[in-house]
């Protein structure tokens, strides 16, 4: 059996509290039934094409390392959604510890552990430690300073953190209070934070689980500050666990998601730390005099950050096709109301219409699955891209630099933004079950948002992108007067758009929106049309940046939504491996064709006032789409199986591969701690004690316990 | 002090498990006087504005009941955040006691209760007997029913819940499964569950607090179903509290949001009640023969459903104007980056901008203010039309009723979901500490959630609006070649466009975007072409009503986009207590030109593609939304404050009256139940057991349980 069609194995679910008689089915035709004949209708293999989405390797790193996931407890599933705050935080320690020790065991590779995390899904309080406090120790360090923390560091001897933002300060580094005092007399830096502001905030796992801490502070020496730099702080005892003196820190409360990692706050109040402490790769200290010594050059750290953000983006790939999963699944299984124009056989009992039926729910789901795919492809460019200009930055070229870090930019915002919504849109999709933590859409969209505001705030860090299209289109409008310029896929648009300011689209019929390089050029022509407005805003108009932060925003969703286009029409028209497989081609067609109207069509406005696209056109594109979405019914559920996303990460009694929906709702409900005990409701008695129940059962916690390892 | 510009208070709050100096401040000008010189440049009095929008009778309950439950510890939410589910259920119980003891001793009215509600804010068991339960014995009984069951419900004595929506089965009532069969012989109902899917599921207070229900279910008498009844079937021992022989009845477990409330299950196995336990003042049976005696004439719920809807829109201005003043006062408070083109006074430490400042937050945050109070116009008007329309009702007059309820869908519909969007928006405009729980912004949006959906699927109940606006559309039609129809505002949209279908938006300067009736013109005419070309796709293409669902959806959301900017306009042009106050009258109008400009470029394609709106004028609705932002920027504290919503009911250390945001998030902080335990993080030991803390504090609870009554 393939690894993504198992269903999800429950090792220590909590116990059922209702018993429900076990002759009680669902009526009607069953969702395992309903499904298979759903997937009876597909007109192209699953397999086939979770081949050539996922790729073979991955696919079997999957189903290897679920093989050992699902059978290990610490990363079992069953008993997260009715966890409290505490509980949940020491469910994610144990996680992380047997993470470890497994990942030793097995001789994990990074793919591995990356894939393992992805599925286990639950952030805890060594994420830090194992991403940016590793990360720092390996960038930042002397050969000394990699002896003394990076090796004990790898082994687990040391859990650190990463403290960038303060209390009063996010995203604007240049705004960190902390600082770092060099005292040449004793050797040391006087790490300080000097106000309630400056206070460490938000930090994983620096809560309750480091011991360490990368700090970046204002490093100043001889009275002069010399910049953000980043400090090894010593922040707890390891073994009473409690602060060291000087530092105050604690776990930052409760938050809309990731309650399973401890966020931190960190008050450092005249911590003195070695002179070795200060990570001194780039920059030093001379330890006598106090001198600084300047990075001999700026560090590329640009490299980096497109990294982390073409991971952002095939992320988001994963993060829209486990949602779509659940939602077409369970709407493919979920009957209501019968179809309007539809002969009735039975009077008394009408067969209720399947949900996937009904056209408005087609309109919410389809574009959220194809626009997965989307990102699967840009994703995938992304990762090509960064190689290229690592390949580059080697032999000195920067040329490409400007432009992948652009675009990460534009595309890190538009694919969490879009990610964001599509999940709560599949979680609408499914209606009422879809409120129930048993849809596991919920906790996903909770533990997604942070990636919206982080890694560069999804509204703001489209200036970036903006402001270097902005360079690129002064610079093509000028090489007519004789300048020159790197060719991309931007300045092609844009030479385009300039060339033909008035292009108009040539669609005639609704069919006529089919050819990819048409849609393409459409999104280029809207992209370079916006930029020319943007920039004659500010060039001619003389108007403030900050007046044309809207308008910058656009530029770059236009921008990166002519990417996703391209992106997904090269796979189209230019993929060998695609063109030899006709029935996945066909339906990928399909689902470009979708993504790129659907896109068009939800933007609209700025297609006709370009004058791109006229009125009758824009019917034209509306019908267009309810064909598309008509032809793609039967072959949604084939498309969802295709993302290959197994029953243990979606962990949803809605999205389950076998369609065995309601039973597993009632499962889920039967075991809800709450069902155990009683309660006092006389509304006479004053308080709300709880009654016939031991009082640990009347904490929050089932009355298993003494079985648990919780 | 006015009622909303108290700090507020904490009666029972968890300790402080980490000690942060007291000496230790924020940097720089405090959020206080950020904001203190923000009210300084209110060009209104926020006061005035409040008695205006609120009504000095309802700002007077407000204070009075607010001197009430502030010095409750029954009522008290600065726990709320740190508790797991069954803390939160008995927390949420002990509040519903509280409440009920005070209404009586206090004896509050009905509003008072409805605003006590709204302001504690806390969903929890009694919920449904409150509402659902009591009013369906107020009018579905007979008088000896109403001796039997209402007069003990109305005391308490019998706690109620309303079961209506089946595991497989909600909105339509219709699909219900669980029958109710009638048997002469004992004279008895027999009530029964005949599969899985029957279960009832969702009904509030089910789970764990009532003792009765109202079951809805398929009557059965003589061997025919006669249709869907509501019988009063007792559940539980009120004594033992144990499910009654033949129930089986749990808590469907934990949610998105709402968990301190029982949303529970019921399966019935051959459960016979007495004949009285039919609610019998519409239908009956005969006891002896089983005769069934069908309803006089159709029960007319849908006044009732309009004051529902009514409440709904009314409601969602305040959940909007709560989110949009947490968000719009921290963005005053909160600082960060420099202006790139503002002239910088210390290069060492450049004072960062309030975000407030940035125009891609103004463009995010001010439509969410001006759409509230959209709505509260609008909420305002759909009382008035209720009253109207039951005065009607009374004389035998149905005219209104068909307008009414249609557009009461609609409006529902848009402003749940708008709503919905509101609060999310907010959330992500607070950046990282928008994400913590001390935000109070992702308990809102959780908990509000469930708006889209329940009392009609916001998605599927836009075909009712439409099908109505059909209907007037062809009687117009129909009308110049000799029918007659009812005058409304519909109509006259419908007729203008139908006059004038090429009519064009005159605007020449972004500054025309200002007229109340061009505005509430242009938004007729958009609504009237969709309907057009909705009715030809059904009429003359003969396109089916599923293939249509998308182009209904567009037609109820301009439809009731329009009655929102009519309602908003005519207060504007019309209402004499504004024209009275030219400071008021003058914000207002420029709130008015944002909300209609926001909502039409929202929807420019629409106006763009029907030709009423060209390119030109589409730039220039842009640029006048740029100007309307900037001018109310200085507006946008003292808007939000005459919203008067208290910050017991922000229940957030970012909105804050006074501005004091980050000792709050600190103390919020300090007081996480986790901060009182260490951690054992050594990754050899294979158990996650805490270490150095009592039992009961490991279990995610707070060290001072022995005061709580928790």
């Amino acid at each position: 059996m393939e690894s993504y069609t198992r269903p999800q194995k429950q090792i220590n679910p909590f116990p059922r509290n209702v018993q429900v008689p076990e002759h009680l089915k669902p009526r009607g035709t069953s969702g395992t039934k309903l499904l298979e004949i759903e997937r009876s209708k597909a007109s192209f293999s699953s397999h086939d094409m979770a081949v050539y989405i996922r790729g073979q390797e991955t696919l079997d790193r999957q189903a290897r390392l679920l093989d050992v996931i699902e059978n290990e407890e610490a990363f079992d599933k069953s008993r997260l959604a009715y966890l409290g705050r505490t509980e949940k935080f020491n469910y994610g320690l144990r996680k992380e510890k047997r993470f470890v020790q497994l990942s030793q065991e097995k001789e994990w590779t990074q793919a591995d552990m990356q894939m393992a995390e992805e599925l286990i899904d639950l952030p805890a309080g060594f994420g830090l430690h194992k991403s940016m406090f590793l990360e720092t120790l390996r960038s930042q360090t002397t050969e000394e300073q990699k002896k003394l923390f990076l090796e004990p560091a790898l082994k687990f001897e040391i859990i650190g953190c990463y403290a960038q933002t303060e209390l009063g300060h996010g995203s604007n580094v240049q705004g960190l209070e902390t600082t770092a005092t060099y005292d040449p007399e004793t050797k040391e830096f006087i790490m300080h934070s000097p106000s309630l502001t400056a206070s460490k905030w938000w930090a994983g796992g620096l809560g309750r689980t480091a011991d360490h801490a990368v700090v970046m502070a204002n490093l100043i020496t001889q009275g002069k500050r010399r910049g953000i730099i980043p400090f090894l702080v010593p922040i707890r005892d390891p073994v009473t666990r409690k602060p060291l003196p000087g530092r105050i820190i604690g776990d930052i409360g409760p938050k809309i998601g990731y309650n399973s990692t401890d966020n931190g706050m960190m008050l450092l109040d005249n911590v003195r730390i070695p002179h070795v402490n200060m990570l001194a790769r780039f920059s030093q200290v001379d330890p006598d005099t106090g001198n600084y010594i300047k990075p001999k050059k700026a560090q590329l750290s640009y490299g980096t950050m497109t990294f982390i953000r073409a991971n952002i983006v095939k992320n988001a790939f994963v993060v829209i096709a486990r949602a779509a999963t659940v939602a077409v699944r369970y709407c493919a299984v979920r009957r209501q109301f019968t179809d309007r124009d539809a002969p009735q056989m039975d009077e008394r009992a009408p067969a209720e219409s399947q949900v996937l039926n009904y056209a408005m729910v087609q309109y919410r789901l389809f574009p959220v699955l194809v626009t997965a795919l989307a990102f699967h492809f840009t994703g995938r460019q992304m990762y090509r891209d960064y190689e290229q200009n690592q390949a580059n930055l080697a032999k000195g070229d920067m040329s490409l630099l400007a432009e992948i870090h652009a675009s990460s930019c534009g595309l890190k915002s538009y694919a969490t933004i879009t990610a964001a919504e599509a999940i709560e849109t599949c979680r609408r999709a499914c209606a009422g079950h879809g409120f129930s933590s048993a849809s596991g859409l919920g906790s996903q969209y909770c533990d997604f948002l942070p990636q919206v505001t982080w890694e560069g705030d999804s509204y703001m860090i489209t200036q970036q992108c903006a402001r270097h299209l902005f360079k690129v289109f002064r610079m093509i409008w000028f090489q007519e007067k004789g300048h020159d310029t790197e060719e991309t896929v931007t300045t092609d648009y844009i030479r385009k758009y300039i060339k033909n300011v008035d292009a108009k689209c040539a669609v005639k019929y609704s069919g006529d929106f089919h050819n990819p390089q048409m849609l393409v050029d459409a999104f280029g022509h809207r992209a370079a049309y916006l930029i020319g407005t943007a920039v004659r805003k500010r060039d001619i108009e003389k108007r403030t940046w900050n007046s044309i932060l809207v308008e910058l925003y656009r530029v770059s969703m236009a921008h990166s939504q002519f990417l996703a286009v391209k992106n997904f029409a090269d796979a189209i028209v230019n993929d060998e491996e695609l063109a030899a497989n006709p029935a996945l081609h066909n339906i990928l067609q399909s689902c470009f064709e979708l993504f790129a109207c659907y896109t068009m069509e939800q933007n609209a406005s700025e297609f006709l006032s370009s004058g791109y696209l006229n009125s009758k056109q824009h019917e034209l594109l509306r019908n267009k789409i309810d064909e598309l979405l008509a032809s793609m019914r039967p072959q949604a559920v084939p498309l969802v199986d295709a993302f290959a996303i197994p029953d243990y990460l979606l962990n949803s009694a809605l999205g389950r591969y076998d369609g065995d929906v309601y039973p597993a709702l009632v499962d889920f409900a039967s075991r809800e701690p709450l069902n155990a005990i009683d309660f006092n409701i006389d509304v006479r008695d004053d308080s709300s004690v709880v009654m016939n129940v031991p009082m640990a059962v009347s904490l929050g916690l089932a009355g298993d316990r003494p079985n648990s390892k919780l």
